[in-house]
């Protein structure tokens, strides 16, 4: 499948051709990093990478693409002839898909030429700020319910097409399932749902639509109980026919769509259980989000199933992640963006990332260091500097217990995947398995436990070297 | 172009499976409404509903998506034989796209049967919740900015494939240019865009990056001001090389990417000024939206073109409109959903709206009747209701000056397209066109004076009569 390579910002295409007709493109290498952590909280899921990477293969622009540019008056003939042979030819490194990353680390380092890395810059930061975005969102979420499950319910609140990144992102994220048709088939996602009111309201008697319901679906009926009157009606409604379906065996579920969610699932489990029904499973849905979930989980709610929808498909009162795409070396010398915010001053030079975690297999900090150094080992002492706070370093000893990891893997060489194609099952699965190498504190719904992201010695002193040239250059 | 009709939530097919077996499928009425104005804002601009349109005459399953059901075994041959050639038949009425709208006013009305209605109810808030947002996002910042231009570069951080829609939407509701060139020639939007940070790094010295710029696009030549400093480098250089462009008489912008704004925009224009260069433009960006704008410009400050990216392309802190889509009537029986909240009671029957405007053409209010109610005429007295609120109405005595407006129209009829094709630039003029026409007290950005959606006294006399219907029902 062709990705119009028009998915670009028109700067890009501007720039682009200044540089094809000043024979200007140099070898460079970008990073991309996002620069803090979105919903107050303290980590990233990063997604979107095996998506970015088909996308890449196949970035290219079609003869009417280039008929379109035509069109515009700005470019000129041989520049449009270059663009129609125009493929991705860079090496990536990254990040697993699904690992977990914090801000201000390179989650993608991009080596290609100049002209390259610009057509590009649009499509990296649109696929990896929005799953990643989502993805986060969703593992808070999961973190929220505990052993409780999470349906995504949100493609009619979604931003347009975007709900096929948000169903992809929510499910690697820690969904167990979505109500999105579409996206489940496309990416093999578990899909669910149960009635709406307008199943009860099809029928005369609300018990005629759940036994109904029933009879279609034995092995998953899931009755909707505040169409009329959740306790008065719904629930007695559901008892009888849940008491017909226990007969035959199967289970069956109830969903809560309106009122307290704390007040109504306890009577409604009490009356359950009373009638012999403790299989019987409480769905809560209604504008949830994880500040909510959390409150109800610490109230014990008896809810086993919680489906979020528009919170979890758009992240809610936070929209967009704010991932930045930055050179850092260009012609073979680390290059850097300074600003009067030092939190803002970009890393320069060509970097690795490596995570060290403790005897209990638990992380304990980030180190970001040139790749021309050498692999960090456990058996030397390193000291892990902040990125700009000179008072703010720590040693980790030396410590044959000690696992170090190196995160970024090379994923694209020369323009082809080498990155093993994974299921969203096996995604899911290892980020998982990260997150639960974190301690629960860096894992705080708010006010986390911030986890360090430090610099090596060699790393600093090649920023602070460059800030001081740059210094001396404009401060004169 | 084929819709898949498996872009919707599950349970509407385990749902209309239902009804196919039982062979349940009367002719219904359904409204699209939203609840609330987003944004604290008093009004929203109605849009997708020409896109939503060619989807619904598109809407069908693939024999790809047929054995993807199948796969899930859920559903039966003989269902999925009635899916295989599954056309949206129905007639919808909507107001136009790009129209001044408000809260619990039916904007769609769809009028079809069950299993029709059921199926499409996901695209249609999916289209018109996301698009309808956007719009309203663009008038918002378009009203602050005033006179100055807007241009959309919220490409990188939009919601995945959501960027065609905001694009689209946000070209309705007033902006006047896109960076998102894949979606400029997608919908004949306006393309534009200058120069990034890296086009300045790849040069030498900044005022070769300038002049080479300024010698590739001569018209439309945009100088970054601040990669190094801008007022010590990136203003100096700017009106040198502005300057020369004067000189073969052609003009120039600059743009400010950081630091504060009114400090430096006022600088910025007192030396172009100074030097003679007083139509050069000045263009700011950096995470801008309508607020800091409207703050800005109240502090006079001398910003010609604002480009603004993640809030508006995402709508910001409120990133979904919460339309919803509800049973108005079956089977010819008006219908409605109680809920304990009155404004989230819903209003039964097929309705329509009428706009009144007084003598000056200005909006006075919106008046929701029942469609067999006789059209209103400026030769009668009528009475305006509160939806629910008893001692709040109010009269519009007869007067010939006073126009009404319907404006729900005829948009498909069974299943096949009647509302006209425009093009953007048609929709988008017809947006301001409609928003001049209301008192720049209910634009307001927030606390908006609010614009009256009212009811007719038969529609008020039908609801209160269906509620208390209801209360006799479950109250006992």
């Amino acid at each position: 499948m062709k990705i119009s390579a028009l998915t670009t910002d028109f700067y890009e295409l501007t720039m682009i051709q200044g540089y094809f007709k000043k024979n200007i493109n140099s070898p460079v290498v970008f990073d991309m990093f996002y620069r803090t952590n979105p919903y107050n909280g303290g980590y990233c899921i990063f997604t979107g990478i095996q998506e970015l990477i088909d996308k890449l293969e196949n970035f290219s622009f079609s003869s009417s693409d280039i008929k379109y540019l035509k069109s515009l008056k700005t470019f000129d003939n041989e520049f449009l002839d270059y663009l129609k042979d125009f493929k991705f030819t860079g090496t990536i490194y990254s990040v697993k898909e699904g690992n977990v990353v914090f801000a201000n680390e390179p989650l993608i380092r991009i080596h290609t030429s100049l002209i390259e890395a610009q057509l590009i810059e649009t499509i990296v930061l649109n696929t990896i700020n929005f799953q990643t975005l989502i993805a986060t969102k969703a593992s808070r979420i999961k973190i929220a319910a505990k052993d409780s499950s999470v349906l995504e319910f949100g493609i009619r609140r979604a931003q347009g097409d975007g709900h096929f990144s948000a169903t992809r992102a929510a499910y690697i994220g820690g969904c167990d399932a979505t109500s999105n048709t579409v996206a489940g088939k496309k990416y093999n996602i578990p899909v669910s749902g149960t009635m709406a009111h307008s199943w009860i309201m099809s029928f005369e008697k609300e018990i005629d639509a759940f036994r109904e319901f029933a009879n279609l679906y034995p092995d998953n009926a899931s009755f909707l109980l505040d169409t009329y009157d959740t306790l008065k009606s719904g629930l007695v409604n559901a008892i009888i026919v849940g008491k017909e379906l226990k007969e035959k065996g199967k289970n069956f579920s109830v969903r809560l769509d309106s009122g307290d969610i704390s007040y109504l699932s306890k009577k409604i489990r009490k009356a359950l259980d009373e009638n012999g029904l403790n299989d019987a499973k409480i769905v809560a849905s209604n504008d949830l989000n994880e500040n909510i979930i959390y409150q109800l989980k610490a109230d014990n709610v008896p809810i086993d199933i919680w489906g979020v929808g528009t919170s979890l498909s758009t992240g809610g009162s936070q929209a967009a992640l704010n991932g930045v795409y930055k050179l850092c070396e260009k012609d073979g010398i680390p290059t850097m963006k300074i600003s009067n915010s030092a939190g803002k001053t970009t890393n320069p030079g060509i970097k690795d990332i490596y995570r060290f975690f403790d005897e209990n297999d638990e992380a304990i900090a980030d180190y970001i260091c040139l790749t021309d150094e050498k692999t960090p080992t456990n058996d030397k002492d390193y000291t892990f500097y902040h990125p700009y706070i000179d008072e703010d370093y720590f040693i980790i000893h030396k410590n044959k217990k000690i696992k170090i990891e190196k995160l970024l893997i090379k994923t694209m060489e020369n323009g082809k995947r080498i990155y093993k194609r994974e299921s969203l099952e096996e995604i899911k699965k290892y980020s998982e398995t990260q997150l639960a190498r974190f301690h629960k504190s860096y894992k705080r719904q708010i006010y986390p436990h911030v986890y360090k992201i430090s610099h090596s010695k060699k790393l600093k002193e090649l920023k602070r070297k460059l800030i001081v040239e740059y210094k001396n250059r404009w401060d004169n």
